[in-house]
């Protein structure tokens, strides 16, 4: 530290105010800030301001991967080196039946690498991967690092949520962001996201950066902003990166629910499943075995992943996995076992033609309605209930038909969601005149954009 | 107030993203802003993160109204309607040397205003009133508003601190923006400086808005801007508003320390003192003379001025409020009485030539480094210590000639403030190829430029 340990109140207004006038911060300042965040020792209202001027004003390259940089080692980072194998991770920005982790991780461990996968709950409208997993009866989220280690060693894969000790600096931030109309930036939602990501030790990351209208960031440009800067972070920082845009703008899949998802992710891993998902698992294992150089190309690295689908042997990591992490193996057989919802409720369209438009985060609403997400934060999740699409965007529709079955356990909830449902459907004469691609764009290594 | 009382978090956040997104906020939402501050009902770090997103978006001049009429009314707004005169006061944004307030005070009141002065102390290199009066043997600078009152209705003026009823929403929020870098912002300094101002329930304000090297507004353009939306802002509050944007490139009149500066006031109520001091005072009562509709023009008003202080009128009201306040009225007469320092110190020029400039502010932190001012918030002052100068620009001087004198108690101290001192004046050959005005420019009422 190059100032004197009893001016510190000082320079922190000095750090605030450069970066207010649009000045850089070096990386003994952002690493300053980052540690007295952490320790409390800088007052919240003075890391509120910084974090508005920092919304406002942006970082360069540098800042933002010395922010990253600080708030990793803010806390406990994963050494595997014990582990002999590539670590490579995916990390999605989240949407509505997005369920990829479930597959990805013993396609990947399947295949070679080994995923130490820790992930978070549903935010907002989306799912999030924890809440899932937590839909297996009996599965254990919370493992401390040893277990999870052993779980890693044992399978090549192993899911669980954010200790305490992992960026600490990041809960602290994040926390504060949420109520001072901090969180809009790419800069901070970068840092935030590498600072989680990095701690697991890994050799290589993929980002499923997410546009449309079931996504954060809407627009494509935004999605493609965020995407780049979260490649050059890691890139900076020794990783392998590569970001793909996909599409959000309808659910993906055809089920949206913590239980329905894990049962067509067990699809998925059986070779069958929705399309959409199975391309999108595909595509991002692809990229996974190809940073992690199981594979010349990301080509391969599909053709790889079919294989250890169709050998069964994805399938049998992923069974291993929730067998060592305390659930019931034998749900993934029967998927009875997973939890069940006790009634259920036909939308039927109002009238005939083909669907336009799924409003995508009304659809994630309805799900959080139903109770398969929480309205605040303290709420209990429902594993149990969910929607089964029948028409996607460009599915022909007859009026009276089913566009979806809600799956509830309570009927004014259920009337709620089959409401925002209803309205989320466009339904118009001819179909839609473009139709969105699934993956949008792909941002690799070394800034390459394809 | 137009939300749920059960929803304000949310609603806070609310506001302060539509400020930084450059949105405009309602009345409204700008007055619960300021209760909230005041009660502590919304926090700090919400505080800080809405200041620094005004700071950076700015406001249009109905919100900056909206937020000076929110502070003014946080706290008491002084009724002086019993009061049969017309009550103008100036306010100065700070300078060193700059000493009018304890000219202008009298010299009204003399002339048929009245004269509720609410003033600050000493802030960085800059003087402050109470600090000066305080310099005067007795001088009580504590009035509570009843004994304000009492001595205003005696003598026509009176010269008072801030009282803890008085826009107790600046005192919030000043105290944060000071560390959280949200101090620069022209509506912030604005709505706090009116708040405090038009609490002393006057009819016209006219604003001496300083700049150059010893102002915190260094260039004309931004003391111009704050002035025209001072200006503005007090119209739209229905107040006779004029700014005299006055230089402060180097100092006001020659002594600069406060019981020195009471010295130079009482020579200017007798009729002489140094040209800039006794100008600037005609000037700045002349405006307050035609704001409070006691002469018809501006030049007629400085006539007035002027006659006070012949007819002795002048002196006779300032000796009447210092005795009224406690003071000891024979130091008007006698400036011995006044606090003296044990030691002086010549400051010789190194070179023959021409003084071209005086860094200003640095002159204000000599006297700071005196003990004349304030380095931290807890140390007091010592009244008696100071600067008087021999030299300003444009004189000539000759090398071993005295640039100026430092009056001192501590001789550590006067090494570096003589050094300071000495760095402060630049000798060239020639005289300086122009000129700076005393007055720049006017801003006043109905935003007419001269």
């Amino acid at each position: 530290m190059s100032h004197p340990a009893s001016s510190p109140p000082i320079r922190v207004v000095d750090v605030i105010r450069r970066k207010r006038d649009g000045g850089e911060l070096s990386k003994a300042e952002i690493e300053d800030f980052v540690r007295g965040a952490t320790s409390g020792e800088i007052p919240d209202y003075q890391l509120a301001a910084w974090l508005m001027a920092t919304v406002l004003k942006g970082m360069n390259p540098a800042e933002s991967a010395a922010l990253t940089h600080a708030m990793l080692h803010s806390g406990e980072v994963l050494d595997l080196a014990d582990l002999p194998l590539p670590k490579v991770d995916k990390h999605s920005t989240g949407g509505v039946g997005d369920k990829t982790s479930l597959v990805l991780a013993p396609v990947a461990a399947a295949g070679g690498l080994a995923v130490p996968m820790i992930s978070g709950r549903g935010l907002g409208h989306t799912g999030g991967t924890l809440d899932k997993l937590e839909a297996i009866p009996g599965f254990n989220v919370n493992l401390p690092t040893r277990e999870f280690r052993r779980v890693l060693h044992a399978c090549g894969c192993a899911m669980i949520g954010q200790t305490a000790e992992i960026a600490p600096a990041d809960r602290k931030l994040y926390a504060l962001r949420d109520v001072t109309g901090t969180v809009e930036s790419p800069y901070l939602i970068c840092a935030s996201i590498m600072s989680k990501k990095l701690a697991e030790g890994i050799d290589g990351l993929v980002l499923d950066v997410k546009t449309g209208s079931g996504a954060f960031m809407k627009k494509e440009e935004d999605a493609a902003y965020l995407a780049q800067l979260m490649v050059e972070t890691g890139e900076q920082m020794g990783k392998k990166m590569a970001a793909i845009i996909t599409d959000m703008d309808q659910p993906l899949g055809l089920k949206i629910g913590n239980s329905l998802e894990v049962d067509e992710c067990l699809d998925v891993l059986r070779g069958s499943g929705p399309e959409d998902l199975r391309v999108l698992c595909l595509e991002l294992s692809g990229w996974m075995f190809f940073l992690g150089s199981v594979s010349k190309t990301v080509e391969e690295g599909k053709q790889l992943a079919e294989k250890t689908i169709r050998s069964g042997e994805a399938m049998e990591r992923f069974r291993k996995m929730v067998e060592l992490q305390g659930g019931d193996p034998h749900s993934m057989d029967d998927p009875r076992r997973l939890p069940q919802a006790r009634e259920r409720m036909e939308v039927p369209s109002s009238q005939s033609g083909v669907v336009n438009e799924i409003q995508c985060e009304q659809v994630g609403t309805a799900c959080v309605i139903l109770g398969g997400g929480r309205e605040r934060k303290e709420d209990s999740i429902d594993p149990a209930v969910g929607i089964v699409l029948h028409k996607k965007v460009g599915d022909s529709v007859r009026a009276g038909e089913s566009l979806c079955t809600v799956l509830y356990n309570s009927p004014q909830r259920a009337q709620r969601a089959k409401d925002m449902l209803e309205s989320s459907y466009q339904i118009g004469e001819a179909a839609p005149v473009q139709k969105r691609p699934l993956v949008h764009r792909v941002i690799s290594g070394s800034g390459r954009t394809n």
